[in-house]
């Protein structure tokens, strides 16, 4: 499969780089082939203006340049993976902003969806994994990522990832996610 | 009270402006101060870079001059309203990044917390509520706002307010949410 992967950091020596390094080698050595959008350094706006507005009257409106660029590198590609810190129970401003004006009307839902064979969303928490479940945030975020965004979409196959407590130093912590990653990337056209 | 009304929209002729306007008459009418921030025009950028990154280790670190002077913006009001269109179920990245960047480590959350008395998250969805009933995303929205965001941040007064089904042309429709919004106003320090 093509995958593309699309990584939402402002550091490219964040641990959300490193775990994207590690995916996208798993996912080369199970044979498929990749393509990488750094959301930060793409020059990519998240902030949606009146010409990405959708036009609810049209069955496919033409959009700005740059959501069309990035209509196109979705659609060159079968499947998708998004990295990003999980910031507030969501994603970072600028990952929003890409589903803002590129999952766009027509395109990814409404007359025309999505024709993606999966999409996995792999995100680091430094919260431990307790506090999101004392809250049912585990439950609200697989919801959202899952029902909201993905199945609205088209999309059969969504799965939601969360690395959690990343900000521990124990030793060999760090390395269990990194494995993890990389075991995502290998083992991705699988459930 | 002092109330900051954050307005997001691309567009100043939009419904979501034409509510924010009798929501603030109406806080007006009730004889509260209001300061208006109109995120679009403000200049503000939604993008976290490295310098608004939190150091868990301070008890409260210099930000950068843009998110310190939003800051004192709300540090000089009592309560807070946000005016916006429901996007995914949620914020447009926009103001997403208001809340990634500004509602930052020590000062929201962590070692020190907002002391505002209220937050009213005012939202306008085109789909009709059957849609968000159907799939239980008002449960998951007002879990996130009231929850994962206000409680997070010691604001006691949470409320989550949906208009829905924004596109309807029917008579007499977007009158219901303009006297909704202005009654919102009006009774703002009522639960």
């Amino acid at each position: 499969m093509k995958v593309l992967t699309v990584i939402t950091h402002a550091r490219e020596n964040s641990l959300t780089f490193k775990v994207s390094e590690r995916f996208v080698q798993g996912l080369k050595d199970a044979g498929h082939e990749t393509e990488i959008l750094d959301l930060y350094r793409s020059g990519f706006s998240p902030v949606l203006w009146e010409e990405d507005e959708p036009e609810w009257s049209a069955d496919r409106q033409q959009y700005s340049p740059e959501v069309e660029r990035e209509m196109e590198r979705m659609q060159r590609n079968d499947a998708l993976a998004f990295v990003f810190p999980l910031w507030w129970w969501s994603m970072p401003a600028m990952l929003k902003g890409y589903i803002d004006r590129v999952w766009n009307w027509g395109f990814a839902y409404g007359p025309s969806k999505l024709d993606h064979h999966k999409v996995l969303w792999l995100s680091l928490a430094g919260a431990p994994v307790e506090r999101f479940e004392k809250r049912h945030y585990d439950e609200m975020m697989t919801r959202y990522f899952n029902v909201g965004l993905a199945d609205y979409c088209g999309i059969p196959n969504s799965q939601f990832e969360l690395l959690y407590e990343t900000i521990n130093e124990k030793p060999g912590y760090m390395e269990k996610w990194l494995n993890r990653a990389y075991n995502l990337g290998l083992n991705y056209d699988q459930k």
